[in-house]
């Protein structure tokens, strides 16, 4: 994809991004229809299906060549990430959404022949839009985010993640993640894997770690915090891969081998 | 208390809270000299002391008969409660202060012989203030808070607390917090607790929980949760003790009673 292709597309999904935000935020206090989906907590509201529908249709008007995998089923079923591939969660962190009216985000995440050109997170309540293109930095607004410390040590950093590591489940021992609560210098748990990875970009937090996303999920993040040195694996080292669910470790490079060794003491 | 009076102190304290505020939203990028207290992640800084002193400087001198039970150590050393006191907390959540420059607050509580009279929480970055004064409600910045969702039911409730809860501790069962971390639909780790308190009243986590908190981190908070039907007890439902370090449950009033039972299967 050149320079000028990739610079018309980042600035169509910035556009659609902050045209569906503006709609959400207007419409926050609106009565919601929540059902729930895999589970009782797996939430999801008909603005999340009409907020994909609403990228589906500008996306397939806009670009008809292009493919679409969304988180509510409105996009295509594809089996290769060949051409350009626009990968789209419409509200991550459904349940802040529904709970809290607040800290959610809208991500879209743009790959070409598998590669993430265009990754945005748009924390909607908050007006906040992290976005990056491939090879050219990230922002937050219009500021450029620095690089991330490189300095940072394990014992000083703050992670991501939610209790389940620390309840028995099929990936680590709990005893393992016990230990390593203790080691780091604090955890958080925010609700919205897009505000992670925007959180990691921006250096507020320096790890973060998740047991099973779809693409959806991660696929811009993984590249707005690749512009700043952030590195996005499985919770192995593998990479991940955009067409699945994958465990998720995202981290300031200079963190990721202490990281890996840490958990694989008690891998399953 | 008259009404005139707590009116008088109310202003007063809002003011200065606005006042250091301001002042530490202006000095965020300045450069911090950290320490650390009772362990490697216990951190404070010139701006915790910095700003403690200040508010002392201003209670003394305005109010030179009223107490005050400080997190830095400027106030004074009480063994009671009677008459007046102020219970300062000059930067809860100095963690977020210093690696994430937000989700810090000021929180200041003013006790009338014992009783908590008004309840200030400062969210310095978002310039959010939570306030209340006694029997008159409580608000987020200019917007009364509505009272608490009466219909909440555990599996669908969001709870704030640590991942410590879920490693060996010498309070409950780490098994049982597992269950309770099942049990609910979803758990969020802010670092503040303070702030946890504003997010309980405000509705949009319905309890909070942990392990060891002083009086410092609660005293504002208790105030404003009462307000909106929130209930703050220790993890067994006995009543705070603002003089010494506590375990804290507060929560929707509706939801007490369950939270306390599920913790009792694991207490030690």
């Amino acid at each position: 994809m050149n320079a000028e292709m990739l610079k018309e597309i980042y600035t169509k999904a910035r556009q659609w991004v902050e045209e569906a935000g503006h709609y959400i935020r207007t419409n926050i206090d609106n009565p919601l229809t929540v059902d729930t989906k895999s589970n009782p907590n797996d939430l999801v509201t008909t603005m999340d299906q009409d907020t994909e529908s609403f990228f589906v249709s500008k996306i397939k008007e806009t670009y008809p060549d292009h493919s679409i995998i969304g988180e509510e089923g409105y996009g295509d079923k594809l089996t290769t990430l060949e051409g350009t591939v626009w990968i789209i969660d419409p509200i991550d962190g459904t349940m802040n959404f529904v709970h809290q009216k607040r800290n959610f985000a809208i991500s879209v995440g743009v790959y070409h022949n598998g590669i993430g050109v265009i990754g945005l997170i748009y924390d909607v309540m908050a007006d906040v839009l992290y976005h990056a293109k491939r090879n050219e930095g990230a922002y937050k607004n219009d500021k450029k985010l620095n690089p991330l410390n490189k300095e940072v040590v394990l014992e000083e950093a703050i992670v991501g993640m939610n209790h389940f590591w620390l309840c028995p489940n099929r990936l680590v021992e709990e005893e393992t993640m016990q230990q390593f609560v203790r080691k780091v210098r604090g955890t958080r748990t925010y609700g919205s894997a897009a505000l992670e990875f925007a959180f990691l970009s921006e250096g507020i937090i320096d790890g973060y770690l998740t047991m099973s996303l779809s693409p959806w999920d991660i696929a811009a993040g993984v590249v707005i915090a690749g512009e700043v040195g952030g590195t996005a694996t499985n919770i192995d080292g593998q990479p991940l891969n955009m067409l699945e669910k994958n465990s998720v470790l995202v981290c300031n490079s200079n963190l990721q081998k202490d990281i890996i060794k840490f958990i694989k003491k008690g891998r399953k």
